[in-house]
C-alpha cells in the first residue's frame, strides 16, 4: 500500500471508532483536574497512566518538585521517536452558573463537546492516543515510536518542568520531533502553526505600612499609606510611552531574524477584527500591520494585572489603607532570563527607595523559538496542507506563554503544535468545548505526522 | 436660688429621670436609619419631629435637596437661642455579626448602652431634649429659645446642608451659639472641645481601555491598560515628598493663627499611643510633638482610599484589565473652595494627557474655624470645668470633616460641641457604645450652656 492508500484507511478506522475515543476523552473529563484548587490531581494522574496503557504504551506516574508527571514509552516499528507534551490538569470551572451543561460532564451538542479540558488539553491527549490506535490498527505495528510527557501543572506556571526535563534528560532526548499540546483553526478554518513562545515573570508587588486601616482624617498626612507607596513604586517600573524603565531590561534581548519577521509578513491581518472585539479605536502607539504584530509579538511586556488596595464600594468610605497589592505580568523574549530579571527589578526598586514593597515571584519562564526550516516543522506544515486543504498560518511565536523553552534548549528537539481547537473554543472560560470534526482532524493530522516520523521524514 | 442651687436641682432631675430619658434613645435607636441604604429615613424623621414636641417643640419635617430635615423652635423665658445641630441618620450596622446585641435593640450592659446611633448621633438629640426638660422642671420655663436642626444625611455627607441654610437663613440666623453634635471625653476622661473641621474632596477616578478584560498574552504590548492609565495618572497628584502636584492646590491656604499654634501647643501629646496603637516606627517626615499636630490638622492632604482593578485573588491570572478605579479623599483647609480643587484637578488631567479619566465626585465641603475667643466658646469651656471638674482640651480642628462651614460662613454663629461619647465609643464600628456616665454629663452640660445663654453669657 502506498502512504495514501494507508492514510485512507487511518482516515476510515478514525472516522468508525470515534465513538470509542469520545467515551474515553468523557472519562477523563469526569476529573475535575483543576490545578489552581489542588482537585483530583492524583486520581487523574492515575487514570492517565492507565490509559496510556491501554493504547499500548508502557506508562507510570512519577514524581516532580510538584504535582506528578504522567510519562509513557511505545516502540514502534522503527526507533524514529515522536514525543507528545500535554498536560491533564485544567483552569477552574468558575464561574459555574455560566455553563450550559456541567461542566465535568462532557456533553454533545450540534456537532460540539463541552467539558472542561474537552480541548484544553484532555482533548489533545485523546487524540494521540486515537492517532495510534488507527496507526496499529492499519499498520499492524505502530510505524514509530512514541513518548509522551504529561504534566499536572501547565495551568499553573509549569513550575517543575525544567527541573523534571533535567533530572530526565536521558529518558526524554533523542526524539525527532515533539508534538506540543494546543492549537486548531482559525477564524476562517485555517490550521495554525505556532513556533515559538513568549516567557514570562509574573510577580506580585506588596506594600504595608501601618497595622490597620486608619481613618484618612486622622492619618491622611501623618501615617504613610500603601496605596501611595504602591502607586509610586509602579510609576517607576514603565513611562507612559509603554517603555520599562528597569534598568537592563533589555540587554538580553534576541532581535527578531529575518525568517521570523518573513513569517510576521506572512500572517494573516487581524487589525481590524481586534480592534472591533475590544472596542479600540487605535492599538497603542498607533501601530498597525506588520509593525502591529511585531509590537504583540516580539516585544517584551509590563503589564499590570491586578489592583487592590483599601475601599472598593460604591460611593465613598474615608479610609487610609494599610495594604496595597498589584500583579505584574511580564511577558518576556528571546535571550531574556527570568530570574535576571527579578533580581534587576528587585534592584531597581531599592534603588528607587521603595525597599519597603514586597516582591513575590509566582512565575517564570524563558521565551522559546523553533527553527521554522526544521524538517519536522516542514513535515508538520506539510500534513497540515493534507488534512485541511490549505495551507497552514505559521507564526513565528505565540504571544503568550508555556513550557516550550527547556524542550528546545535542553532537549535540543524541533518542535511543532497538531491541534483541535477552533475560534470559539473558550479556552479557561465557560462552555469549552470542540467542534467534533475538528477532533477527527487533528486525529487524522496527528497520525500524519507519526506515520511520516517513521518514515524517516523529520531527519 | 442662685445658679449653682439651680444646677444641683437640674442635675437631680436629670439623675432622677435617666430612665425617661434612656427610654425614648431606646425607640430613637430601633429605627435602622441608615442613610447609605437609604432606610428608615422618612419614618424617623417623622417620629424625631414627634419627640420634639413631646419636649415642648413646635416641630415639623421640611424637605431638602436630599433626604428631609427635622426642625424645632422653642420659645424659652428670653430671646437668647441656643441652635442645636444634630443628625438621625446612623452609619450600617455591617458586618451585623460582629455585635454583641442586635445594632436596633439599645441593650444595657456593665454600665453601657450599645446600639447602632446611641451616640452617634441619636444619644446626642436625647442629650439635648433631655437638657430642656430639667431646665423645664427646675426653671418652669426653658431660661433660653432653642432651635433644633436634625439632618438625615450626616452619614452620606451632608450634600444639602449648605443650600438648606441658605434657603432658610432666616429661620436659622441669630443664635447665640451653636451645639454641635459630637464629642465627648478622651482617653484619660478630659472632655474634648473641637473649634473646626477639615473640609473634604472626595472623588473617584475612572480609567476603562477596552470593552472588555483581555489576555495579556495577547494585549500586552498593543492594548492601552486601564491599571496603567490610572497609575500613571495617580503618580501626578502627589511627590514622593507628599506634596499634591496639582497647580494651584496650595493658593487659597490660609496660614494658621498664633491662636490656633497655640491650642496645638496645649494639646495633649499622642505621639507615641498613635504609633503603638498603629505599629509605625515614624510618622511621615520624622514629624513630632507639636509639628506632627500641625501636620495632621493644618495640612492639606491626598490620600488614595481605594484601588481597584483586574485579578486580585491568589496566585496568578495573566489579564490585562479593561477598568481600573482609584478613590481620592482631600482633607482640605481654609480657605480652600472645593469647586475650585476639583476644577484644577481636572484642568491637571487634562495637561498631563489624562483626558481618558473620568472624575467622579463624592463630597465636598468646605474647612471650617471657630473663634476660640468667642464668649460662647467660653461660657462652654467653664461648663466643662463645672461638670468634669478639670479643663477641657481644647483642639483648633478636627482632623476628621463635617458640614460645619455652612453654619460658620452663612449664620456667622459661634460654635462648640458637647459630648456623650468616650475613647471606646466604637462609632461606625460595630458595638457602638455610650457609657451611661458619659451620658448623664452630657445632659449636665447641655443644660448648663443653655442656662448661661439664657444669662446672655454667650454675648
Amino acid at each position: 500500500m502506498t502512504y495514501d492508500e494507508k492514510m485512507r484507511q487511518v482516515d476510515q478506522y478514525i472516522d468508525d471508532h470515534l465513538s470509542d475515543f469520545i467515551a474515553d476523552l468523557t472519562e477523563l473529563c469526569a476529573f475535575p483536574t483543576v490545578a489552581a484548587q489542588n482537585q483530583a490531581i492524583d486520581e487523574t494522574a492515575e487514570f492517565t497512566a492507565k490509559l496510556l496503557e491501554k493504547y499500548g504504551f508502557s506508562a507510570r506516574v512519577m514524581p516532580s518538585s510538584g504535582n506528578p508527571m504522567v510519562y509513557g514509552e511505545l516502540n514502534g516499528a522503527a526507533d524514529n521517536t515522536v514525543l507528545c507534551y500535554n498536560h491533564y490538569d485544567v483552569q477552574p470551572a468558575e464561574p459555574i452558573e455560566l455553563w450550559d451543561s456541567p461542566p465535568f460532564e462532557a456533553t454533545e451538542r450540534d456537532g460540539k463537546l463541552y467539558a472542561r479540558g474537552v480541548v484544553d488539553d484532555k482533548g489533545h491527549i485523546i487524540c494521540r492516543l486515537a492517532a495510534i490506535a488507527a496507526l496499529r490498527a492499519v499498520y499492524g505495528n505502530v510505524p514509530c515510536s512514541v513518548k509522551m510527557l504529561i504534566e499536572g501543572e501547565e495551568e499553573i506556571g509549569s513550575m517543575s518542568m525544567e527541573s523534571f526535563i533535567e533530572e530526565h534528560r536521558d529518558m526524554l532526548t533523542g526524539a525527532d520531533g515533539c508534538l506540543w499540546e494546543f492549537g486548531g483553526v482559525d477564524f476562517e478554518d485555517r490550521p495554525e502553526i505556532v513556533l515559538g513562545m513568549r516567557g514570562d515573570v509574573y510577580v506580585e508587588l506588596r506594600a504595608k505600612t501601618v497595622s490597620h486601616d486608619a481613618h484618612s482624617g486622622l492619618g491622611g498626612s501623618i501615617f504613610p499609606n500603601a496605596a501611595w507607596r504602591l502607586t509610586w513604586a509602579l510609576s517607576t517600573l514603565k513611562g507612559i510611552d509603554e517603555r520599562i524603565l528597569i534598568p537592563g531590561w533589555y540587554d538580553d534581548v534576541r532581535e527578531p531574524t529575518e525568517a521570523e519577521f518573513d513569517l510576521l509578513r506572512h500572517l494573516p491581518r487581524s487589525d481590524e477584527s481586534l480592534k472591533e472585539a475590544f472596542g479600540l479605536k487605535a492599538f497603542l502607539k498607533d501601530v498597525d500591520g506588520v509593525e502591529m504584530l511585531r509590537q504583540q509579538l516580539f516585544e517584551p511586556t509590563c503589564t499590570i494585572a491586578g489592583l487592590g488596595s483599601g475601599y472598593q464600594g460604591p460611593g465613598s468610605k474615608t479610609v487610609l489603607p494599610a495594604e496595597a497589592m498589584a500583579k505584574v505580568d511580564f511577558r518576556i523574549v528571546p535571550d531574556q532570563e527570568p530570574d535576571d530579571l527579578v533580581a534587576k527589578l528587585r534592584n531597581h526598586l531599592i534603588d528607587q527607595g521603595f525597599d519597603d514593597i514586597e516582591v513575590i515571584q509566582h512565575g517564570g519562564s524563558r521565551a522559546a523559538r523553533v527553527d521554522p526550516d526544521s524538517p519536522f516543522v516542514q513535515m508538520v506544515i506539510q500534513t497540515a496542507r493534507e488534512v485541511y486543504g490549505t495551507d497552514p498560518v505559521v507564526a513565528p511565536t505565540s504571544g503568550g506563554s508555556g513550557p516550550m523553552d527547556p524542550f528546545v534548549r535542553l532537549l535540543n528537539v524541533p518542535i511543532s503544535n497538531v491541534g483541535i481547537g477552533y475560534s470559539s473554543t473558550l479556552v479557561h472560560s465557560p462552555n469549552e468545548n470542540m467542534r467534533i470534526a475538528d477532533f477527527v482532524k487533528g486525529i487524522k493530522q496527528t497520525a500524519r505526522v507519526m506515520a511520516r516520523v517513521g518514515q524517516g521524514e523529520a531527519r
